[in-house]
């Protein structure tokens, strides 16, 4: 067997079914949200995501207490083409700022008691960092898929491995909900071109302004994955050979964990645009993916929306945020745990005496 | 002076001017949002409350520790007519379940720290409760509307004066912001009705199914509406008077509050649709009220659309809540705390020497 004979075997993981839902304790959740002493329904989506984490979590009072966040960052071939308006040295000056605790996603997760773990997945050097960032690099940057496949087998295997080897840490640590973040100049362009691929759309429906392009660089972006999206032409209708074509390290990583956490039963809260796109390969893989997928917020990036629908998902939030990271994911943990909460802790009628409609 | 002209000089202080803006520290709060290591602009609505509430507090860096929620209780002789999915009971029911720690409110206070106050402007009876309510009561419940007045001018004052007091409790105990909150069967129609005076619409278009009524009772109640609004034709359009005449206690308690905040310089996180009608005569009252007053969510009942979209208004959230008591408000509480954590954590572009835009 070759070395792409190998690599295949050992991607044959990520199609495995995902792990049953408990519909028996999903059906006890509904029936005590319908006894608490409110009007039924009126906690609105509260009480759909305490039903549905019930049916996850095999419980009838889930919770959500121990919740890991991963970020993974790598960098883009595909930024020579200038579709960014970072340059490309801030990918990994800002997994130094991960690594100091000085971005978003470290203030979310203090805030919110999240434990938080960076995996370097293929920046563009692999100098030092000044504290302690995981190092699973698959390369120094995908190479640029404008003109030919942005990783190979090899890569692609071990990019999903460093998601999943991620979401085993995260059961290991008792996590009960897993959230994947990215950083990874030019990773909007690669995410927009993987989405006209597996939604059949053309560019100009998904390129977006990204970390903050004006209309013209958007344009330009739309112009250099149409260019992309003909060069591969016919040779992305399986969705991981589209991901090997077109993916990022981090994106790759990200479809790794998802397929992960369905198979080993950790809910997963997906954060915007990005994990989105990831989202949208785990389930081509997999269907039931989808049943362990809570979806935390709408990206302003335009073309998420596409991707929601393409998901029937209705994301918790809808506040403009475009950053990645798992920023959007866990600033709707607080509402998750406040689900939970109420689920568990709110008196019935019968226990407080009163009157039902 | 005779009864009526003492309680109008004491309802006066509710147009006194609203708090000023520290315009000063908004802009400085502007300005180190753009510092902050994320594309400008890219954590959306989470840096306009940062920059909001700089302005309200009058420092760069806003906080919101302290919390209160003073939920106001009354009945609506509107009741009578079969307007709600729920028995009139209910209200005090609600009230000792408030008391006893196990409604909604009582589970988001808990979970999020905030303070919770629970005050009677106006149930049905006086019996005793189980735990601490604090008395307030302007009568046992307002008069039936569709007939006549609501409540006499000197209810009107001692309910707008009992939200005043809340908001000095509030004040006294140091709240950097206040949340108020509701619950009485039959408020909904009130509200819709104080609706249709200030914005000129007819009962169809505020009249929704509340605690759950279905369509042919959503009608009854337009039709109670449409037939109140008759009787009081020609004397609504002062929104004190209209206030009087279709109020209930706990809305004339909520503008007492949402008043006496914006004069005192205490930042309000607005619930639902009734509070949301509350905040249109507190505005009505004293346009600058408007400035001190953070939208928490839309809620599902249909006429709240129309509220908000008077009050130029965008809510946090839009889950689907219907349940008043403040609990919209304190499920976005965590919103507006992780955008102030984010707005006074997270690391400049120059303490992280990354390269800007």
């Amino acid at each position: 067997m070759d070395v792409e004979g190998l690599a295949a075997v050992s991607l044959a993981w990520l199609q495995q079914p995902a792990a049953g839902i408990d519909t028996n304790s999903a059906a006890r959740a509904r029936e005590r949200q319908s006894q608490l002493t409110k009007p039924r329904g009126s906690l609105g989506r509260f009480e759909d995501i305490a039903v549905h984490l019930a049916g996850l979590q095999g419980v009838v009072q889930p919770r959500v207490d121990n919740v890991r966040v991963a970020v993974f960052a790598a960098d883009h071939g595909i930024a020579v083409h200038g579709i960014s308006a970072y340059p490309q040295c801030v990918t990994r000056q800002m997994v130094g700022n991960f690594s100091a605790g000085g971005a978003a996603v470290n203030v979310l997760a203090a805030e919110t008691g999240a434990t938080l773990e960076v995996i370097d997945v293929g920046t563009l050097d692999d100098g030092e960092y000044p504290g302690s960032v995981i190092a699973n690099r698959c390369g120094p940057g995908t190479a640029d898929f404008a003109s030919g496949a942005a990783m190979t087998q090899r890569q692609l295997e071990s990019a999903v491995q460093a998601g999943r080897a991620a979401v085993r840490r995260a059961s290991a640590a008792g996590s009960d909900l897993f959230i994947g973040g990215e950083m990874g100049i030019g990773n909007t362009t690669s995410a927009a071109a993987l989405a006209c691929a597996l939604l059949n759309m053309p560019a100009e429906a998904l390129a977006g302004p990204g970390s903050g392009l004006g209309p013209a660089g958007v344009q330009q972006k739309a112009a250099v994955i149409a260019r992309a999206l003909d060069a591969h032409e016919g040779r992305l209708d399986d969705p991981l050979e589209a991901l090997r074509r077109l993916g990022g390290f981090e994106i790759a990583a990200l479809v790794g964990a998802f397929c992960a956490c369905a198979q080993q039963r950790v809910p997963v809260l997906v954060d915007g645009f990005i994990a989105g796109v990831a989202t949208l390969i785990s389930v081509r893989l997999s269907p039931g993916v989808g049943s362990w997928m809570l979806h935390a917020h709408r990206s302003a990036e335009p073309g998420h929306g596409l991707v929601l629908a393409a998901l029937e998902a209705k994301p918790l939030l809808d506040l403009g945020f475009r950053l990645g990271e798992g920023s959007g994911a866990l600033a709707a943990l607080p509402l998750v745990r406040l689900a939970c909460a109420l689920h568990g802790g709110m008196a019935t009628f019968a226990d407080a005496g009163i009157a039902d409609a």
